[in-house]
């Protein structure tokens, strides 16, 4: 059951906004036996009052028991099947720093990495070279020269750049040419089908023209790739809901993974009360907003409950803003859970709250995943979610006679 | 969406431990108007005590309206979806005599029959002849020589016994030969596809051979064909899931059906309590145990309210002996509904309980299907409790960067 092409053929265009408050990692654990998740322990007055007026539900991003990274768990989110729809590294890599990867490109998740004199690797990130020194490195590195073959390098972080390989007949089947361990050389690229065979070849030339530019540098005299993907075939935003689109973000990383759904990345904010600012000036100019906040995750990660929760606070006191503005239909979630307890993401549906004068109430006074459970949008897989926001938006027609 | 795939993809090996317990026909209904379930009204303390740091949710086997047969409902709550790895009767009937089926046989679920003088049935069953009269004539009809086949005869009870042709080229193809009246002789068995065409000759051979062995006989002078099947091609496992799996259970059937899907068959119990017993000697040297206990359905099928609680409490009474050994995830379920008042399988869905330390607790104190309802787990498909058992134990890599 295709719903995505279902929508594609209901789909209606009107005045309406939609606005998507992605808090990453939202859904938690309690810390202590028998007490509150982070998002139940936080004061969230702003997201309760979204609550009495709005459906509550538990989002599976892929299904029971699968734990998403952020790159599926935001696919699903924003309406596309995750499975059929799995974004290498590599592009994830390029489109996090803006590269526009086109259909003739392979993106190349790439580490510096230090070289003994037999060419063996003695540290596999570099001695994890801080930005201002790996930067120009990366970009040293667009001098490597392909017969045949566009060559295209962006520094990352640190010890992560990501090249992107653009030519005819460019499969992006290549194994990892990282060996996972010192004391052995960087692996020769390998192609995984015929079609990636060309790549192979050009990726083996690109390392060798790389350590002739790098030799001599102390930390970042050579470098392994990490993930070959090409660029990945989706259906714009425009194309499946008819929604122009915006998207909102800090980090690199969110940024891509909207920009490959077609959306249009706006404003560079440095905080959430920044984000919101893009928002309030973008209003006009587009029909659906994706708001991404990072920090739920973060602190999920460090195993820090009570900074989640903090978080989780921040969070809810921009929500007044977002409502001024008058949406049609507000959306909360998250891309996946995130519980301090287990310092990582995991496996539990995320709480979700969706808003709009044409909810069905269902009782609820509050925002957490205990309510949430019995919820008027029930259990759910998160490609579902777009499709109910764009009911509710009233730009979606009835389905036959 | 092929979730199996992807959990053998994403699949991890640990220490871990998980066990599966199965009441068969677990879920009930009301004896009286407004009262409990079967479940709801026995005092099971220790079910109720997992469930206090556990998740509960009800579990459809195959889909809401259909009631599954005992085959189709385990291999949902091993994870197999059930509609794409039907196992047909003759398979059943052959793995649940402890037959191993392989890649070149062809199973036939066959019953002893009684013929007058001119071939036409007069019994069906051949007057439900007692397995001590009926073993033997199953065991006589291995003299049966056909060039090119192995025959294999294994007696089951009373009129039912098994064939098993083992061949080249041998599709399972054939529709049954028992007319399904009396007064007319058994069908000529008929190939239904063109890789079943030998099959129905040998069939046919054997048929007239066994004729003979038996002539003279006063109850089982003849045969019926009720169940050709192919033997089923499932995924270990071991190689699904990289799990050593065992399978405790005191009926053929259930051991049959487990082996089908590579699970070691563990003891050989007479009783839920010496199953225990199996558990605790074979708990070092397996990861997940299947443990299987009867009589809940048993009862249920026996329109028997009050014997199918008592059955409940019974299940319930080993639980602390399992909680002892420690297992990092457990389960507790059914393959389908039994109620007492219908006296037979439902549709109706499967409460059922998991805990582990992982859980996100859903406030329920007790288990049952009115609590279920609303429980953590929500209404759920059969064919998402093992990848949810997997995650609990750790067992499952993200998806996705």
């Amino acid at each position: 059951m295709d719903i995505q092409r279902l929508v594609r053929e209901l789909k209606v265009t009107n005045n309406s906004k939609i606005v998507m408050l992605v808090a990453d990692g939202l859904g938690g654990l309690p810390i202590e036996p028998g007490g509150p998740t982070e998002l139940e322990a936080a004061k969230t007055p702003n997201l309760d009052n979204l609550a009495k007026r709005g459906v509550q539900g538990l989002l599976y991003p892929v299904a029971p028991g699968i734990t998403p990274g952020s790159g599926p768990g935001h696919l699903s989110l924003f309406g596309y099947d995750p499975i059929q729809h799995l974004i290498g590294r590599g592009a994830l890599e390029a489109t996090g720093v803006g590269f526009k990867l086109g259909p003739k490109d392979v993106a190349i998740r790439c580490n510096f990495c230090t070289l003994d004199a037999q060419g063996n690797i003695t540290d596999r990130r570099a001695g994890r070279i801080p930005s201002e020194e790996s930067a120009p490195l990366a970009i040293s590195l667009r001098k490597v020269r392909i017969p045949g073959v566009e060559v295209f390098v962006e520094p990352v972080k640190e010890h992560r750049f990501v090249v992107v390989l653009r030519g005819e007949g460019l499969g992006g089947n290549v194994a990892d040419t990282d060996p996972q361990k010192t004391g052995v050389p960087p692996l020769d690229p390998v192609a995984h089908d015929a079609a990636s065979g060309r790549t192979a070849q050009v990726a083996k030339e690109f390392f060798l023209q790389a350590l002739k530019i790098l030799a001599g540098q102390p930390k970042a005299n050579g470098l392994t790739m990490r993930g070959f993907s090409a660029a990945p075939v989706i259906s714009s935003y425009e194309d499946v809901y008819g929604l122009r689109a915006a998207a909102i973000a800090v980090y690199p990383m969110y940024k891509g993974l909207a920009q490959l759904v077609g959306m249009t990345v706006v404003g560079k904010p440095g905080s959430l009360s920044e984000e919101i600012d893009v928002l309030e000036q973008a209003w006009n100019d587009y029909d659906f907003f994706f708001v991404h906040f990072k920090y739920t995750d973060s602190r999920g990660e460090d195993g820090n409950f009570a900074e989640k929760v903090r978080m989780v606070e921040q969070f809810d006191a921009i929500v007044p803003r977002v409502t001024a503005l008058g949406p049609t239909v507000l959306v909360v979630t998250g891309d996946h859970s995130t519980p301090a307890r287990l310092a990582g993401h995991s496996w539990h549906p995320v709480p979700t709250l969706l808003a709009a004068d044409t909810c069905r109430p269902d009782g609820l006074t509050a925002f957490g995943e205990k309510y949430a459970t019995c919820g008027g949008l029930g259990h759910f897989a998160g490609v579902n979610l777009m499709p109910l926001a764009m009911a509710h938006a009233g730009r979606l027609g009835k389905f036959g006679a």
